[in-house]
């Protein structure tokens, strides 16, 4: 994953699996990004025929859009953190219910080199999916740089995403 | 720009540019993008630090989003098509007011393989930037696959807000 040019590669291929998944089901699916800054939907859309089941989303790079785009309660964001399950959470959920997706994934990271706390330390990164059965959320802490940790994140994601679309087909 | 792995660099490096520019003016910067789907924001986002001047942005790949988010006329959609002067530059303007940013970028295209028509070839594209000036678009025609019409239309997006940047300076 971390090779250089391979690694942009796995992200493309994993992101055809999903596509196929999608196709197969008839699905649709949304993205709401906070720390890969529109990278997975830039994977999703290397696929030809992506506009068949992506919608599209949106890259929440303040908190003020994630309130604005996706419906994240400003208290949330103050009480939990921008990076926290509860708002990846509120960001899939959001994601899907407005952008009208059958399937939203969302991810909220601190890719750094700034950032990080002593209790969310840099390569914290939250991911969440959010479907029709409900929403998982799972988190990572990447050890990587900011453009390793934003590739990690980005993986994760689809991951998570190919893992719900195939145990709920 | 089509040599693999390079090509990336060239986005990155310009991104680098346009970060310096943003800083230097204390201005920030949000992105509507169609065709790239989330490269943009995602080449501004691999340099450290832009959280103090890109807030986020729409990946609006249906027509759907492109209205819900960014404000854009159904009916500038059907006369005109999703990939116009017009549209580029609602998009634009659309990004601008209603994320708050003081300058905004957009993209709408035809990436390929499919989608082409007599009038509208794959490879079209309609790049503009919205600033406190006013709004200027651009058109290009890509000769390339998928993947390299995407980083085409990024870096001519990023070149046209460089050149908004130093010109407004």
């Amino acid at each position: 994953m971390d090779d250089g040019a391979g690694r942009d590669e796995v992200l493309v291929e994993r992101a055809a699996q999903v596509g196929a998944l999608l196709l197969e089901s008839g699905s649709t699916v949304a993205t709401a990004e906070s720390c890969t800054g529109g990278l997975v939907g830039h994977v999703l859309t290397e696929i030809a025929g992506s506009s068949r089941y992506y919608l599209g989303g949106s890259v929440s790079y303040s908190d003020r859009l994630k309130e604005q785009l996706l419906g994240v309660p400003p208290e949330l964001i103050v009480a939990q953190g921008a990076v926290s399950e509860a708002v990846a959470r509120a960001m899939a959920e959001g994601a899907r219910r407005l952008f009208g997706a059958d399937v939203a994934v969302s991810v909220t990271g601190i890719a750094g080199p700034g950032g990080g706390t002593a209790t969310k330390p840099v390569g914290l990164t939250w991911v969440a999916v959010a479907d029709g059965q409900g929403t998982v959320m799972r988190s990572h802490v990447w050890p990587g740089d900011r453009s390793a940790n934003k590739r990690h994140s980005a993986l994760a994601v689809l991951d998570l995403l190919v893992e719900r679309l195939t145990a709920t087909r």
